[in-house]
């Protein structure tokens, strides 16, 4: 199989763990005889400063020509405290998944057995927890219309939701859940917003063609709760824009580190993969950003082509750098690997 | 002193819990020679059952001429299923609050020495954690403009926030930052929203009259990280009403009960206190549910006239109860106590 992959660096320690996925992509076109043409484009703040706009024209024609996008990271401190600023990085990454019409971002949340001492929540809470959160990507308040009054006194952000926009990502989580444990969680606030209300209709409507899913429903305010208190409860969970970005960042915490979550952003045409983690400004350039989750989304991105073999050879090249400590120092305080060595590791491991 | 106080028990677990409350202010009265007038008034689904809306006037009408409002909880299973229910009994509780102006939601969030072990999260993450979270209540998504097509097939909802509705709660926390650890968090999603955006712009400039006070930046998604990655790096959390109402739940699991936190809810004229958590419907009628957050939420209620040594009083007989293990099935699986039992003898601690 051939594959075009546009490759988004970014901002912050971006660059460094996207190296790293490139290093296993490489490995596996050597072992499996596959073959992937990367090309490389800027986006975000770094963006910004070559070309004056977060997501270049080139960039993002070179994405649509792509067979898929790996992301590294985008955000710069400088543009969060002005709110003055015309043009920010993240802007970027809006509208990218907007222009490719990414409209489900997937995110597994797994325990890793090697890794349950260094979770804030206890051993037993967390041992077996494994669910995958369907987060709606291209709507809600991320994309509804934004006002500020001329006086710059009254603010505003509209939540929005089509029935088409909730029962596309409704179609997939359903699905996904009939291929695992067969259980959707609906995560909504449906006893104050109208737009949850119609998520919970039209949910529970599209239900009926899955029998063999069990549907469930969770206030957020409930969920946010029951995420912690008892995540092993969780099989698939569906939920809007806004509220998916805050708790799939909470479950972030269960498997010890946000440095090994990846995840998927998928719409009709285009798939963009990309660790969950941000830019991590503070560890830029100091070959200290853990490459996992970004070599994680390799894994995801070979899944999502039908590569099983290929992705299962790197996730147990992952394993076995977590089995034998060769990981980076925030999964072991004294650890002497690099962002880079570790790369090296799992790449040789495949 | 004598205070005017309106008794509003709700739906489910709320009129077995807000007795024992009545029974602390009643064993207040007689040690410490204070007079509470009480009056006890319909909301949520009981009034919807009684009167066909979840405010009646009169029970409005009481608590405006009241002191204060002692709450006990709202929510009805039957109403959350049903898309197209015309009234609810949340909208009862949102009434309220615009109705009396209680802009300003406080939580409090503390990890009890003697429940450590309840909690899901690991003792050493938790223990010296104290901080309290300032909510923003009568603004943002939860009043703005709802809309549902005529073909019921597009929803939406305004989150809409002015200078004036986002400083006057910023003062209030910025003063309860200043007597206690002097560091303020505003949690917002300003890479995002334009409503945030705003929120930053006059928070920072707020901050600018409370030189003592630290003030720093968190997005949601990272609050929702940090809160149970460090939550001892917080002291005062600010936020809007949405974002408070998903980060103050996820920040209850710290205290290992849910049945622990009170909080207040106040504004200009009035102010409402009550158990953070719900209904709870499973438990009517069963006395299992913790009465020690609708306690504890009398003990605010008497901090707030100035009440201190009685307030203290109080919260000295709930961890008296907490000591002796004098609790509800919930913080011991093996306790015989009901809620009654545990009302009394907290009452009689006081
Ligand atoms: C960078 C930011 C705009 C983005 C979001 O909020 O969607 C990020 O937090 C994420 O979850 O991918
Ligand atoms: C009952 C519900 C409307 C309410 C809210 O969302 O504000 C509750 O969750 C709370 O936090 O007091």
């Amino acid at each position: 199989m051939t594959l075009k992959i546009a490759l988004l660096p970014g901002d912050g320690v971006g660059p460094e763990v996207l190296a790293q996925a490139v290093k296993c992509l490489k490995a596996v076109e050597e072992t499996f005889n596959q073959h992937f043409i990367f090309k490389e484009a800027p986006v975000g703040a770094i963006a910004i400063e070559k070309t004056g706009t977060p997501l270049p024209d080139a960039t993002l024609t070179l994405c649509k020509e792509s067979d898929a996008v790996l992301f590294g990271a985008i955000g710069d401190p400088k543009y969060d405290n002005d709110p003055d600023a015309k043009v920010r990085p993240e802007q970027g990454l809006l509208q990218l998944r907007k222009e490719l019409g990414l409209f489900a971002n997937i995110r597994p949340v797994l325990s890793h057995p090697t890794l349950l001492d260094k979770s804030p929540l206890k051993k037993k809470v967390i041992n077996g927890t494994d669910f995958v959160i369907y987060r709606e990507l291209t709507g809600g308040i991320y994309f509804g219309e934004k006002k500020l009054n001329p006086e710059g006194t009254v603010a505003s952000d509209l939540c929005e939701y089509s029935e088409n926009e909730i029962s596309r990502i409704a179609h997939l989580a359903f699905k996904a859940a009939k291929g695992r444990k067969k259980k959707l969680t609906l995560v909504d606030k449906a006893n104050v917003l109208e737009s949850s209300r119609l998520w919970r209709k039209v949910v529970t409507k599209i239900g009926e063609s899955y029998p063999e899913v069990a549907l469930d429903f969770l206030f957020v305010d409930n969920a946010a709760m029951q995420i912690i208190l008892n995540p092993k409860q969780f099989d698939v969970i569906l939920t809007e824009n806004m509220f998916g970005d805050i708790i799939s960042d909470e479950g972030s915490v269960i498997g010890g580190s946000i440095g090994l979550l990846a995840s998927a952003s998928v719409g009709e045409e285009n798939a963009l993969f990309e660790p969950i983690h941000g830019s991590y400004p503070q560890a830029k350039g100091k070959d200290i950003a853990n490459p996992i989750a970004s070599i994680l989304s390799v894994a995801m991105l070979l899944e999502h082509f039908g590569l099983a073999e290929e992705a299962w050879a790197v996730k147990k090249a992952v394993d076995k750098s977590l089995k034998k400590g060769i990981v980076t120092p925030d999964l072991n305080e004294n650890s002497q690997y690099g962002t880079n060595q570790v790369g090296d590791f799992i790449a040789h491991n495949i």
